[in-house]
């Protein structure tokens, strides 16, 4: 067997300078949104990495930048597959999804340099707009690859009313039709691979080099809209009041209390309304938006449960009524455990540290995860900061997260 | 001695209605706000129903309409003065201030009908602009007339950068300078008298026909700016999190506890806002603005303290820090006993029931109050409602507290 190389640091470092040159200048930090000429200057900037890699390549009716390296033809035509994404939340940063598709490439690259011949077809994706968009969609190229893009998606409408299905093809390219369209067929690939950034503070804090994901998190949303009665607030007693506001402040310090039981829970209100907006008048209406994340669907329903009676006993308590709805709920998908006990193995015979960790960030893996065998890979965020212009991730732990990516394609491949 | 004369119902109702007809149409409900043209007719409109009344009128240089019915002389120059306001705030409503006005016109239409000559002479006032303007001023016209206007008030501004001082002429008519002149000498007044509503719910409650107000309610108002650290909402664990936004809901929990120990306390937060506002983002930094309210100056410095305290744990058990601002407070102003002791013989002695009371809303009588003797009469409010199009009070109970402002001047004209 041929001596395994290790990836390039020089040349990875450029890889991730030239992409972090593709940004608006008009927005903060590193901005590289979907439905922008900068992203899809990204995916052709990934597309032509591809091919001086050795790639044949393609984009998809979805967006999707598609490469294969072909394999020996003694794998039966199946394939190894890679990826992740190039676009980024407004402000960046220059390495969430990012890392996962120039990694990947890196990993065709060492492969054809070192004269290995794979059994398996190798295949990198670049997925279209795995960050959340203006329309509030999240994987919509994963999803349509995956098959389960529903019609519905292409309804959702942007702050000024405009449709996902109407901005498609003038901003990102793509035809809402063939997106639908864009099915790939998973059950020919005999694992994916994600290599992506922590985006939290675990590895660090734990001096760990190498994360293998054990779940990706599941997610559950509520709107809760409490309905007071609007009042002076001089001349209203306390004990009359129907106070919206304060109904509101109890249920968001209730998410923070449910969530704080479980290391791998998360409970978080970032958007909050009041009607009218006035120091002296009781508020009369007030909309907090809110989620939990688990890794266990069970905890979820749990925290479902506790939330509504929390908020409905804030609101009861005080005279308000209470609408709450819970949406948007995912479930949490566990990585296959195959996939896992492989990243592993090559982590430990590689020297790395390692430890099994939940994903708190949904990712392009959660949407493949029921239809083939999918892991993840995760290395050390600075300071776990992640969606900033201060995202990082030292270059020697990105070289890491490579090498475990190649050392899991050329076990795999061998029939691990 | 003449036979007291009680206040006409038909005629009052009339001037209401009149007065509910000069309205913005542009504006729900019935609203004459200061610094627009339907305020500028209001005032005019009371002008012209003290000339009918008989009374020599004026407006002074901050916009105050004054009316003199002159008396026999033998006050040696003294005054009784009855006075309110016909601004209104936004959506209303038909009574607050407006009955005040009305009302002290009507006492002047029966003195002089019932041939009645007063010792002192009887003057009445609608100030301008009572409620708080868009510059965040209130009381512009009495602070003026008792000569405690500061200059700085013309240079506060609007939400557009407008300075209060640059709007008078052009909105309201009104001569900066002649306004900052506008002193009137109050020594000369042997006592002041505000009919008004409650806009509350405690007359009505108590089934209570008269109330003989105590204090007017000193209030203490706080902006409290709480920074934390933007973190993504899923893939930062609940321990590390400095998350602003439960800091803040907190402190809203935090001022309506403080407020609750007492039956004239009270405690508000209807101005929050967070920083960024999004579903899945843990908020950087929020804002809270609220206010206490209280008769009495040491509960207020005491809520200031406790709620000082609680805030700052609030804020350092998250990691956040906070700048807390205490800005526009205002003591408690205590009526004078000697004119509350006549309205309530007054209104005994019409069989009317009648209680002493807290006013937790702000009026022109504290302003005047460091400088004559100030008392104020509320009827009761239908299910203590107030700004807004649903505020109302019954005919027969504003009837009852004219002619308490009746008896009441009578009986100081007489040497009570």
């Amino acid at each position: 067997m041929t001596a395994v190389p290790t990836a390039v640091g020089s040349r990875l470092a450029g890889d991730l300078q030239d992409l972090a040159g593709i940004v608006d200048p008009a927005l903060p930090g590193w901005s590289r949104q979907a439905f922008s000429s900068y992203d899809i200057a990204g995916r052709h900037h990934a597309k032509g990495l591809m091919e001086a890699a050795g790639m044949e390549t393609r984009i998809d009716g979805a967006g999707n930048v598609i490469g294969v390296l072909p394999g020996d033809g003694t794998a039966g035509g199946r394939q190894i597959m890679l990826g992740s994404h190039t676009d980024t939340v407004e402000g960046g940063g220059r390495f969430d999804g990012i890392i996962g598709v120039l990694g990947a490439i890196e990993v065709v690259r060492l492969v054809r340099e070192s004269g290995i011949r794979l059994h398996h077809d190798l295949v990198v994706v670049v997925f279209f707009n795995e960050e959340v968009n203006r329309f509030g969609m999240i994987c919509s190229g994963s999803h349509a690859f995956a098959g389960v893009l529903p019609q519905s998606a292409l309804a959702l409408e942007d702050d000024h009313g405009t449709a996902m299905g109407d901005a498609l093809l003038p901003e990102a390219g793509i035809d809402p039709n063939a997106m639908l369209d864009a099915r790939y067929d998973l059950s020919k690939v005999t694992a994916f691979l994600e290599l992506h950034i922590e985006q939290g503070p675990n590895l660090e804090n734990e001096g760990v080099q190498i994360g293998v994901v054990e779940t990706i998190t599941g997610i559950s949303r509520f709107t809760a809209l409490f309905s007071g009665r609007q009042d002076h607030a001089g001349t209203t007693p306390m004990d009359v009041r129907a106070d919206a506001c304060c109904a509101a402040a109890g249920t968001i310090l209730a998410v923070e209390r449910i969530a704080g039981d479980e290391p791998t829970s998360r409970g978080t209100c970032g958007m909050l309304t009041f009607t009218p907006m006035a120091v002296n008048v009781v508020t009369e209406s007030a909309v907090v938006q809110g989620e939990f994340r688990s890794d266990s669907g069970t905890w979820l329903r749990d925290a479902e449960a506790a939330l509504t009676a929390a908020a409905n006993s804030e609101a009861a308590g005080r005279g308000v009524t209470l609408e709450l709805d819970w949406r948007a709920t995912e479930e949490p998908m566990p990585m296959a455990p195959r996939v896992m006990d492989t990243i592993t193995q090559v982590a430990s015979e590689q020297g790395l540290s390692q430890a099994r960790m939940f994903s708190g960030a949904g990712h392009d893996s959660q949407i493949l995860a029921p239809f083939t065998d999918v892991g993840m890979i995760f290395v050390p965020s600075v300071g776990g900061r992640s969606h900033c212009p201060e995202e990082f991730t030292e270059l020697d732990d990105i070289l890491r997260g490579v090498d475990v990516l190649l050392g899991a394609v050329l076990r795999i491949d061998g029939g691990a």
